[in-house]
């Protein structure tokens, strides 16, 4: 089969490579009818995870249908459709019996980390992709779901709503401010609803992803680039601050203004992956009754999202910019790579 | 009366000033019956706390007994014995609703701040002291609860208890590290068993501490300055750290032994008042799912804590090591700051 192998940073191509066949009894074989591209992929490509090796397959986003499945499954077939989650999941260790999938101890890739695909093992990137723990690591697609809202249930749109809206314990009336206005800052912007956001406020340096932030529930944007950006918000709370900050960008910067605009009182999600350590200001902070939280998606809200993008409840479909053949994939990174540029949100690659 | 006075960085004088008087109609005033001091005072002392202004009346925890109410005042009485609460709150403002009395909004000292004893207006380390708000900001006591144990409900037990165990989210079984063993270390440790603690490790670098930990209900100690602490505290555990880390010291160290030792998915409770930043290292623990609380005591759970104290549930009482009357608080300070040497935690001055 054809897939995008990486080759150390800053080279990937698109080659031949042999094809995956069934490893454990658990697992699937999935044929990848649309996948997409992560900016964590763009940190591989910058050999800032060095976790992954020469010759891997990238990617973690996938809906695909079965092809082959392994002797243990019982509650998949071939022939189905399904969403490959970017996280897997073994549903029997300690860890995933919290539902902290994120730290799986199931031994496929490497024990204690959930995200594997395109990191640990090969990935989505490619015309074929081994799911291990597949009953747990696929989610079957009902009728009436696209393959392009379906993908951004692959990733995105949980951790967005796991890491942003649920761990900043976002509550109903509250004032949410989501500083980045990426797919994921949109994913958090998107759902930030359901547990009763007031004021849904998108920070962004980019005036035409605050301009697209509106179409996906924020009800106020500020540009973070102006000099008073920092009264802008505070002047859409009642002064003391916002709620929840959810910080979506990933730079030691956005994660102090985060900080800096969270009530006493409030939350500050973390979101962002990030490359360096930031200063944290206990001498300030330890008196102003916040909390921060952080952490990798466990994708254990998947199946209630996938209910709501059935619904048409989550704009899943709007987060699809551009759009390509799975062979044109080094032109889909090209276009992704200059998303200022292009306008990208999300590119979607179909076979 | 006879008062502890601040007169800058380094001084301080028990000397003469008038007698408090009640200015709003919500006020008490109590005669100070027994009072201690807090690790706060000293960082007072040392011109850490520059919202402190010269001439005022040190001391946020107290127990005495009301000699006089302003005309608003009808649920406590003269004659009632009562805990002097270290944060007052009016009970009625936004943040009041809400529970969040450290940031009572009510204009007693600064609006936003319900620590205001001893820092923005005259404290309780004094023969008598003003109350605002007063049926709120104190609590009547009942038979059977001596003044050494009610003391400790000023400050210590809650600010050990919320800020450490209910921020810290400890839930049945967990194993808890309580990094600093002094006396609102051992607040959290002594509270850490309400919710079920499973594993209660005290880490201290002083083994006297660690002994008189055990008296608290910690279950484990560990010398933190020893090479291999850490592979100790996770021999305690499944190996991969602990659930919830307490830290109760206030120094970067500290702080980064808590994030060191907590597991993913685990939460690290900052208790200890800080004097400098910290560099989190985001680029590690952004996949980590921890979440790190901080934050000054609401003392919404005193009244629970004191049902608890007056049934012995909580052995208050063991805080208390070295007594003095009030006129002796020189010398009571004096042992105080020198608690590795003279071995005190709580110094008890009474009338």
């Amino acid at each position: 089969m054809k897939a995008l192998v990486y080759h150390g940073p800053g080279r990937k191509t698109w080659e031949d490579v042999p094809d995956p066949k069934i490893v454990g009894s658990g697992d699937a074989i999935v044929r990848v009818d649309t996948t997409t591209i992560c900016g964590t992929d763009l940190h591989i490509l910058k050999g800032d995870v060095p976790a992954v090796q020469e010759g891997r397959i990238l990617g973690h986003e996938a809906v695909g249908t079965i092809v082959e499945i392994g002797t243990a499954v019982q509650t998949l077939a071939v022939g189905d459709r399904v969403i490959v989650s970017c996280i897997k999941s073994c549903g029997h260790c300690a860890n995933c019996r919290t539902g902290l999938f994120s730290h799986c101890l199931g031994d496929e890739g490497a024990s204690g980390t959930g995200w594997v695909f395109g990191h640990l093992i090969d990935g989505t990137q490619a015309e074929y992709v081994r799911v291990p723990y597949a009953e747990n690591s696929l989610h079957l697609l009902p009728p009436g779901v696209t393959d392009e809202e379906a993908v951004m249930l692959s990733d995105i749109l949980p951790t967005g709503f796991e890491i942003g809206v649920q761990y900043g314990r976002v509550k109903p009336g509250d004032v949410v401010a989501v500083i980045g206005a990426g797919p994921v800052g949109l994913a958090a912007i998107a759902t930030a609803g359901l547990y009763g956001a007031g004021t849904i406020i998108a920070i962004d340096t980019d005036e035409n992803r605050l301009e697209q932030s509106r179409l996906f529930g924020a009800t106020d944007v500020v540009v973070s680039g102006s000099p008073d950006w920092k009264q802008q918000v505070l002047a859409l709370t009642d002064g003391a601050g916002v709620d929840v900050a959810i910080e979506a960008v990933g730079i030691p910067e956005t994660f102090t203004m985060a900080i800096d605009v969270v009530r006493p009182g409030g939350t500050v999600a973390n979101v962002g992956v990030h490359g360096k350590p930031v200063e944290l200001h206990l001498e300030d902070l330890w008196i102003q009754n916040i909390s921060i939280s952080m952490g990798l998606v466990n994708t254990n809200t998947t199946p209630m999202l996938l209910k709501l993008v059935a619904q048409k409840k989550i704009p899943a479909a709007k987060l699809a910019t551009h759009r390509f053949s799975l062979d044109q994939i080094m032109e889909a990174y090209d276009t992704f790579s200059r998303a200022a540029e292009t306008k990208a949100l999300k590119v979607v690659l179909s076979r």
